[in-house]
């Protein structure tokens, strides 16, 4: 009873998209870059940031709206501080330049503040909350994106679904903290996901593009999605957008480009990146220890009935990615015909999937 | 019809709070910082952390449990980190001596953080962003409290309703951003004064004791608050004690004591403050512009029905402000006789209050 999923190992969906995004004339580390950001959104079940988006990434690249080999300026203003131009590059490509130096700067000072403008879509957040962690740093990272959601009181789409995104490194059990969450009721990535398999959504998430609430799919596409706890999330949104694309240079306030309906002008998305080393206050070996001794007390605490282990922000995605390893990443028909579609465009070997979990 | 509220100029309650707490030993200065720290409050609308706490913060001081005349350390670590040590004073005079610290180190280097370790309830945390924003500079301000709130799946609490709380300078227009929102679907103040008033809370707002939803006000005192979203609140609030707590070294995971509960040590309450400069990125005179073309275009967006006007985060408590500059801030009668009688035993004058709206 298959309904056409079928299951790829991660590499073979990374080759393929390196392949793809080469094809475009994209630089291979850089297509190294994208393609692994894409993958490791599909391997921590971030399936709405993964590999399906990769046609529309080509489209914007052959657009010219997206550069395949852009010059991107890292410029260092002040020991904590640097600029980045993304001269429309792919967003994981320059976010990655800019969480670099963002590192760098808090290794040698203790704190770093990176702000990115003229940059695109950069994909799920925590992917570079990950290069933090890597460097065992504590990292805030946020974006804004094209509107999709109304500011609190509004029915028009204003704000992105900016996420909130933070990291902090774990102590020596190895379990750090990892926030990446929409400020919308839900990411708009699911809700796109329902529409392209003609889904009802719940309740609450969004508004039809008449302002009145709604639950079909399709509906909501051409509407509103809703922010989180009211006038909260819409807040958390906003913070996005000044410090995103206020503060850096980029494009706010409603006027980044959508990757999927613009096509007269690149999206000019901005990200603002903070790094902090945790061993400001105490040295590291105290730290991890502190981080420890939370985890363990947070885990020992009395469950709901519904919950069989109380998990840390990002723990879940962590396991995904540990069994999608093993089982391989499923992709749906629609997806999955798109890129075989552009595969063959580009006489690219198609992976070869399979009906069942791997392994 | 009166149910007893009386109104009070803001001055008067103001200088009610500095007697009360120079009676206990406060220097001038310092309780001239805790009273207008909680006037503040409720001038805002925030009437949770305003002056009917001057109580309990009073029973704190008479225990020695809060001190009076605190050895308050500020230690400047490194060009951009500084760590504060309270010895367990008044949080708003601990925090708002940290905020000078953090407030100094932006404005030098661009950019500062403070850990704040041995404070004590710090009150709205609007406070301490209005002082960054008073300096024209960006600001997170975080805190941990004292348990009211489970780790998202667990029935026990761990966390506090922790703040997440934000500010950016605004442009010429004058209208900055402030959010300061709990991470609990609602601050647990206001479940306490529902409480106190005897009346119902929504339901979603809690948990009792037996870990069972509950619309009882006192129940719920008893219990947990939720936290907002689900796991979102949850990780937020997570959040701000692995910075607020872990990091700092002060007191964490569910061990903050309760102000009104624990009398066998002091709270040990955690800080972590952030302060940036605007214009990193670009000149002020560009950043203001483009502050004011945000508040702009959200303002002139089509609203629902039931919003008459679209507001920026912080801008109802400004504007709560001017309105009780005029009316005077309301006092009901249980927090009104626990101050009357503090005045009493300190022999300093109640200030007349009246039965409707001054002015």
């Amino acid at each position: 009873m298959s309904d056409g999923t079928l299951w790829f190992k991660a590499e073979d969906l990374d080759g393929l998209g390196r392949a793809l995004f080469e094809a475009e004339g994209v630089p291979p580390g850089d297509a190294a870059i994208k393609s692994d950001c894409l993958v490791s959104a599909n391997l921590r079940g971030v399936d709405s940031h993964g590999v399906a988006r990769i046609p529309i990434y080509l489209k914007r690249l052959r657009s010219g709206l997206c550069k395949a080999r852009p010059d991107i300026q890292v410029r260092r203003l002040t020991p904590v501080s640097a600029l980045v131009d993304g001269d429309d590059g792919l967003g994981p490509v320059v976010s990655t330049r800019g969480m670099a130096e963002c590192i760098a700067m808090a290794k040698q000072t203790g704190i770093g503040v990176v702000g990115i403008r003229r940059s695109t879509h950069f994909g799920m957040a925590a992917y570079y909350v990950l290069q933090a962690l890597e460097a065992d740093l504590v990292s805030f990272v946020f974006t804004n994106a094209s509107r999709g959601m109304p500011a609190w009181g509004s029915i028009d789409p204003f704000l992105g679904t900016n996420p909130f995104a933070a990291g902090v490194p774990g102590g020596e059990s190895g379990m750090p903290y990892l926030l990446d969450m929409a400020t919308s009721v839900v990411a708009r990535g699911k809700i796109r996901l329902a529409a392209q398999r003609g889904e009802a959504i719940p309740a609450g998430w969004a508004l039809g593009p008449d302002g009145l609430p709604t639950t079909d799919g399709k509906e909501a596409m051409r509407g509103v999605v809703l922010p989180l706890a009211g006038y909260k999330g819409s807040g958390l949104a906003v913070l996005m957008d000044l410090l995103g694309g206020v503060m850096t240079g980029a494009a706010f306030a409603g006027l980044i480009r959508s990757a999927y309906n613009d096509w007269d002008a690149p999206q000019n998305t901005g990200h603002f990146f903070m790094c902090m080393r945790p061993d400001l206050f105490m040295p590291m070996a105290e730290f991890r220890m502190r981080m420890d001794v939370f985890v363990r007390r947070m885990k020992a605490l009395r469950r709901t009935p519904d919950c069989a282990e109380i998990l840390m922000p990002g723990e879940p995605e962590t396991r995904k990615e540990a069994e999608r390893r093993r089982t391989g990443i499923p992709l749906r028909p629609e997806p999955l015909a798109a890129l075989a579609a552009e595969a063959e465009a580009g006489r690219i070997t198609m992976p070869a999937g399979r009906a069942a979990p791997l392994g």
